[in-house]
């Protein structure tokens, strides 16, 4: 353990984070078989792409008042995709587990995400080592990686490496697509009789990884709460200084979960949500005049300032946006040579708008020249928008500037941008989450024992203590439908976006037009793992508005 | 109390701040006259400016042991410049003091800085007022400006306005700028008989408000320690994706203070200090060559990321650069019309570069466009170039990847950029700058109680805790030399920069080859205001470092 660390992490190492009642005695539980799940639409494809793993029954794990000892197993782990705080306690639950069922039993680490299953970089995790990663934030323990398990050939890579290690069982932390690979993976080995158990856990700060089984992902909470400690701070000091109005956008390309629960913590005075956006059919400029008229209407009041949030994935939610970037993908992969041989800039905004209907013309002639610039000059390798890189925040706070000229109340505005998102993802995780990630790996090492594969850790009741929460495991195959990608139907584990008449939104809506005029900003503050257990132990709105009364 | 505020911040209003022991019993105390103390520099300037209030003596205070009733007094208090977390405790340290000499004495808010002192917008500060702001971050409580109190007709102005309202003394909690004006207030008040004593205390987040006797600023703690929790978070993101190296620019303009701490608790790749950058005339070629050549050492380890911080000054401590703004400032200010005048972008790069002699105009024509527009565009009210919207952070990464690009190695390098400022001035205040703030306004009300005046405020010992401080006052003429200010003899209350001969920089100096190098990132984690005390009560390395062996 390097002595090189912070007071923090130190003193986090002695943390213990807290298990539902049914884990605490050991991982060697009693699983009770519930209902027979099928996929939540396109059964028949859903059966027909997975005939091993689908039409399985939830499970729901209890104390078993015998508990025998298991047998000794060798399991590896994955952590897949972006950062999520909590990912380290993932693999300390599920060394701990597999430990409970049989000291004798081992865990491998794959490295640098799921490439290291398929290249066979690892490395076997021993107390010392796991002891310098538990209650830490980051993924750096083992290390997180892009590549996608989709190829037979990676599956039988895979299969190899583990028969060499011994490992029957494999953990994949991953995201949507992640678990969705898991699941094509267990259906791989199942089918082929590899004795080889595939276990997702559901991680994402999006937020987007939920269903009527899982209420959340790992992550979620501590960053959210990272990026309301920051924004509550810019809040503060917008009121005290009264100059400026500061324009946040938060991570979060798909959906606006992690916006929304900011907003419902720190109550800014504006907040765009994508999926009322997409909802309402919004143009660009209705967005600005919204923001332009609130601005206004705080003026009147001497309150030149304020706090806008913004989620990242905002410019594609927006129709006349979203076509307008795919008719410049396709007018750039067939014009784009004669394009790039254009010098000046101003010729080169001609040629576009020369060749796009006049609608969409007049929409990127209404971009200021620095996003026209970004949407034409910054392509992938596959020639599309960078959409990640176009800074939205400083598009709105151009287009609010030029809209309030217009004002003849000479409406003064005077603008900061922010964008926070990896200031979120590696923080230590909450108390929150590193219960529930401890939790979900303990609870992985469960389902392990119960000899079953193609299944999601699944604990919820989150919102009460830890002790009350339920242990079990949900069948991948029952968060699954059929998407066209790519001109072809792909099993996915469905996002979940925000639901515009969900409470979490209902109780934003309900509140915004006071915001936007009465301050009423919040402070949250730092994450505690410390003091009183309303500050340091409280999960998120999101979820204790989703889960009252349920 | 609204009853809308967090959980932290309602947990909050219960913490009971550490007073010196000396200040345990009450704001009246024994005042002992120490050394009579003249200007640490241009004594007789000093001295023939401020006839009233210099050579006065240094003031320890002792626990008195017969504390006599003093009679009620009121007194006006306020917040001037920047926000730093801890302003609303100095406010509150000065309430109970004033209330222990008697329960009757009254505290007034100017609002909106000492603008609202001249302008007569004050509020009283009542129990029920003052206790909503304990413990919490902001000068959203009285608000704060950036009036400067210079000319005779404020200080009569305000001294009608204390007299209204009974006031016999002002505290004044600001910067150098800030307390400079305090004692010529002071001064002017002593000489002209009129009975308002004049106190400063020493804010700043910069931490460039110290001295022999002033060993920080408040705010400097909770704020380096925000960043530090940031640049942790991303360090530990860019350790587990090793993908990107991120360019993080911190707030100070002056001086690199704030920049060193973070980097001092938390090992980043490469740390820029502005103050190193003038002492060795460093060329911006030869800073983006230091940062290229890491880049590449690290890539040769497989290692492309990292972690680099710059401070928000840095441009102006490049002696070519410096030149330059000097130069295009001239030019500007002669020639603005024609250079306006020209609409093409590069003709106007060729007017500028034509006029400049060849060394700068090699300087400018090596920036980037994005740069050279914002040197010549962005002009302030007084034609000057805005420096602080030149974003260093962006312009070294630019030059980096086109220094790269020469490099035979082909060396991968991504790039994210951040900077910090408004998320660390109105975080809720550590314990060190809960107490050191409570202190400094309680100490505020003793030196009131002994009848002082042109006083800063003055509490020290603060590396042991908070029973062992000392409490007293400081002449503020003892900290002023004079400069030279748009052609005039100004007194100024010296700005400490970073000292190349100080242990903090000598600390960070020995080890910064190895963080270079060899990944040695520490995570702090988020201000913990609960738990452990080494946890949550150490103050900043800076000022251990300084003060150890004192």
């Amino acid at each position: 353990m390097d002595s090189n660390v912070s007071a923090l992490q130190k003193a986090r190492y002695s943390y213990n984070p807290k298990l539902p009642a049914a884990l605490r005695a050991g991982a060697n539980v009693k699983c009770i078989e519930g209902e027979k799940l099928q996929a939540f639409a396109d059964v028949e494809k859903i059966n027909a792409l997975f005939p091993s793993t689908s039409n399985m029954p939830v499970l729901k794990f209890e104390k078993t008042d015998s508990p025998a000892q298991a047998n000794a197993i060798n399991v590896g782990v994955i952590l897949s995709g972006g950062q999520a705080p909590g990912g380290h306690n993932v693999i300390a639950g599920l060394y701990d587990g597999i430990k409970s069922l049989n000291k004798n039993s081992k865990l491998y680490g794959f490295k640098g995400g799921p490439g290291g299953l398929v290249d066979n970089q690892y490395v076997e995790i021993t107390d010392d080592f796991m002891n310098a990663y538990r209650n830490t934030g980051g993924f750096d323990m083992i290390g997180s990686g892009r590549t996608k398990l989709e190829l037979v050939e990676q599956f039988d890579k895979a299969a190899a490496n583990c028969k060499a290690l011994g490992i029957s069982a494999l953990v994949i932390i991953g995201g949507d697509d992640s678990n969705t690979n898991a699941c094509l993976l267990a259906e791989y080995y199942k089918k082929q009789n590899i004795p080889i158990q595939v276990i997702g856990c559901p991680k994402t700060i999006d937020g987007d990884l939920k269903n009527k089984f899982i209420e959340t992902s790992f992550g979620f909470d501590t960053a959210s709460k990272v990026y309301s400690e920051l924004i509550g701070n810019i809040e503060r000091d917008a009121n005290s200084a009264k100059k400026y109005w500061h324009f946040v956008k938060l991570m979060g390309r798909s959906a606006s979960h992690i916006t929304l629960e900011c907003a419902l913590k720190t109550h800014p005075n504006i907040t765009i949500i994508s999926e009322e956006v997409a909802e309402k059919k919004q143009t660009l400029d209705q967005i600005v005049t919204y923001i332009a008229d609130t601005v206004a209407a705080r003026a009147k009041n001497k309150e030149n300032f304020g706090v806008v949030l913004i989620p990242e994935g905002l410019i594609e939610f927006i129709p006349e946006m979203n076509t307008l970037i795919s008719a410049l993908n396709e007018l750039l992969a067939k014009e784009g040579d004669a394009f790039a041989k254009i010098e000046n800039k101003d010729e080169k905004m001609a040629f576009i708008t020369s060749r796009l209907d006049k609608a969409l013309a007049d929409v990127f002639a209404s971009l200021p020249q620095t996003i026209q610039l970004q949407l034409t000059n910054d392509r992938d390798p596959h020639g599309n928008v960078q959409v990640s890189l176009i800074e939205t925040e400083k598009l709105l706070v151009e287009l609010v500037k030029a809209k309030l000229k217009k004002n003849p109340e000479k409406v003064k505005f005077s603008a900061q941008t922010h964008f926070f998102g990896y200031e979120g993802r590696c923080s230590v995780p909450s108390n929150f989450d590193a219960d529930y990630c401890y939790s979900l790996g303990y609870n992985a090492a469960a389902i392990i024992g119960a000899g079953k594969t193609a299944y999601m850790s699944y604990i919820s009741n989150l919102v009460a203590p830890a002790e009350q929460w339920n242990a079990g495991a949900v069948p991948l195959t029952a968060m699954m439908n059929v998407e066209r990608r790519h001109g072809a139907d792909k099993p996915v584990i469905k996002k979940a976006l925000v639901e515009l008449d969900g409470k979490p939104f209902a109780e934003f809506a309900k509140n915004r037009a006071k915001w936007a005029i009465e301050t009423s900003f919040i402070f949250p503050g730092p994450i505690q793992y410390y003091g009183p257990a309303e500050v340091a132990d409280a999960t998120t709105e999101t979820l204790k508005l989703e889960q009252a009364g349920k």
